[in-house]
């Protein structure tokens, strides 16, 4: 894989348990085209806020990240801590304060261990000689039980670019992001604005569709970058390029999306919920939510129980228009239900089948109109008690 | 316990697993003054849709309940044996149909086994004669580990009245109620408005104020009936004596409610989740119910995990107005963060003590109003996991 211009480095800083990268840094050797899309949470952790204030100049140079702490619910010393970290990497580097982003994730209401980070800092960016992507993917995981990447090339104007990311985040995820960090670099010329239409876009079609528990975290970042190394001329709206570049965008983020939702706290089964018939896009979205976010119907697909009956009543509490007697359901291809009502025959033998599957899709379909949506999502298991139960200890 | 003109019965039907009663009649000799709030899921069973149609006449005399089978996604024959079970009863009591409010409780979607209870109706007629509260409260179970019951009583005008309640409802608990069934009696005398309001408020703060997973039955029901046969001349709104009858009224529904909180499936803990300080009712409410729902917070509870932060994320994203720089938060009085960041000293031991406990408290204060709100709720644990992957199996 290469991507032009851009560097990566990750070491042990101490923040986790020893023997685990935790602190990692991503430099772009020219200013990129950046946005973000950050928290909706009311309560934003002190590396939002500070993000936030910096991406306002559409430019970024350098990503720090640290897994184990959030800095969170830190108060002042949280800001304080932000403030250092990132003028300390942008003097190593040779950049202004305001060309770094920074992210954090991991526990609540910890102060960060600002010393370690401080100490931590110069082999950092030393290591930026040898790092790779892989390096960086590794070292903001927090329980993810794998690291998260995909990349994808393609030519605009004869010239070959790539776009790549990473990705963490297994708990706390839910529609509009949720302890989910994502980054996403390419080495394509975009056209700023452009590049921000498209990134948003696909921002809604992945990570903003799938849900693991429902919760949504105070530091959920998705930013990108784009430098321009590769030597295309930019890509601009309403051309071809444009059409290829967000294609791309797309694939990479449902991938990443995807891996997320794979990787569920505890998961032991990934969900496709489609919803179809409704009476707009936005219901189909909210009866999809509804019911890839119930407890009962997610620990019945653990249960590997084609228990539809539960699907249709979060279908009947989330909001969504609906006619009881239109609904209709499939796990994969077996009808489970039709008209509101059991479909018959061997579909109880043939929908456990399904269940059984570590992959599947339930397809509801609302008998209303064409409004269509689709969310990713996992199951509730024993594992994911476990996790969180003793997530700090 | 002496409610002066109701009488019980419940019989096995082997709608359930031999040796489990799952169905209970509650006869009033006299028609009494009846009121009900029923699920507002969209999707309703059949039971709770005639009911609705009966309650319309302000009075009823007989209840049937069944446990085990919810006929709900059941169609058009799901309304027929609804239908015919009313009228099956209505005829041994020599009541019109309009007079009998009917419930069911169990797995959705499958077909009632109306020649079961067609077989075990003359005997649930005939059990009238010596049949309990008691055995109601316990026919009408079906997650729960024990039966539920309240009971109280007051004068009015010099004459002694109860009020006396039961209910069932383990998972699928949540604000607006879910899966809970509950009947509350009185042998007193209440003008019928006054009945109404009196029992809508107490719904509110009771059964209204509880939440165990979020998810939302297409069966809930709540009724009361009130048959005069105490004596009373007719508690009239703005009385003392309607003020009595509406502190005992609270008092029933409230214990019920904690003892189906109590109750969740797989429940470690009982949680009063307190908010205070909002900018009003409502927004407390929201904060309240966020914390209570949230699977991240009730895994940390189950684990006896003092993490704060988890909760200050979850009224985050609540909805609520907030300023996180004003957030404080004790688990009973153990103030664990203030001003929106860790209290020190030793508030983790402290706290991670509180939680040890079986039942406590945790209070979040907004510091933006003086709204405020209760919510009951418990933890989330291996056994609700467990309870809830294999309930059909």
């Amino acid at each position: 894989m290469d991507i032009k211009g851009f560097r990566f480095s990750a070491v042990e800083a101490a923040i986790k348990k020893p023997g685990r990268k935790d602190l990692a840094l991503i430099l772009s050797e020219a200013p990129a085209a950046a946005c973000a899309v950050f928290t909706v949470n009311a309560v934003k952790a002190a590396p939002v806020l500070l993000s936030m204030q910096h991406i306002k100049r559409g430019t970024a140079e350098a990503v720090i990240v640290n897994s184990g702490n959030a800095n969170a619910c830190t108060g002042d010393q949280g800001m304080i801590v932000a403030r250092e970290t990132v003028h300390l990497i942008a003097e190593g580097l040779g950049i202004p304060d305001e060309a770094v982003q920074i992210s954090s994730t991991g526990v609540i209401g910890v102060p960060m261990p600002m010393k370690r980070i401080r100490d931590a800092i110069p082999s950092l960016i030393e290591g930026l000689s040898s790092g790779t992507l892989d390096d960086v993917a590794e070292a903001i995981m927090t329980t993810d039980t794998f690291p998260k990447m995909e990349a994808r090339e393609a030519r605009a104007h004869g010239v070959s670019y790539m776009v790549a990311g990473i990705a963490k985040g297994s708990g706390m995820i839910m529609p509009n992001m949720a302890t989910m960090l994502s980054f996403i670099i390419s080495d394509a010329a975009v056209e700023p604005a452009f590049l921000e239409k498209a990134f948003r876009k696909a921002v809604d079609v992945s990570f903003n569709s799938i849900t693991v528990d429902g919760d949504m975290s105070t530091n959920d970042t998705c930013l990108i970058m784009a430098n321009g190394m590769a030597g295309n001329p930019p890509i601009q709206e309403g051309t071809p390029e444009a059409e290829t570049f967000e294609e791309l965008l797309g694939d990479v983020l449902i991938s990443l999306a995807k891996q997320i939702a794979r990787d569920g706290e505890g998961a032991t089964k990934f969900v496709e919920v489609r919803v179809s018939g409704a009476r707009s896009d936005d219901d189909a979205r909210l009866a999809a939510r509804a019911i890839a976010n119930s407890s009962l119907v997610k620990t019945a697909f653990y249960g590997q129980d084609a228990n539809w009956g539960r699907i249709f009543a979060a279908v009947g509490y989330s909001g969504a228009e609906i006619d009881q007697t239109r609904l209709s359901l499939s796990f994969d291809d077996v009808c489970m239900a039709k008209n509101g009502v059991f479909a018959g025959g061997d579909a109880e033998k043939r929908g456990t089948e399904v269940l059984r599957k570590r992959e599947f899709t339930v397809s509801v379909d609302l008998g209303l109109g064409n409004g269509a949506a689709t969310i990713y999502t996992s199951d509730l298991s024993h594992g994911y008690v476990s996790i969180n139960a003793d997530y700090r200890t």
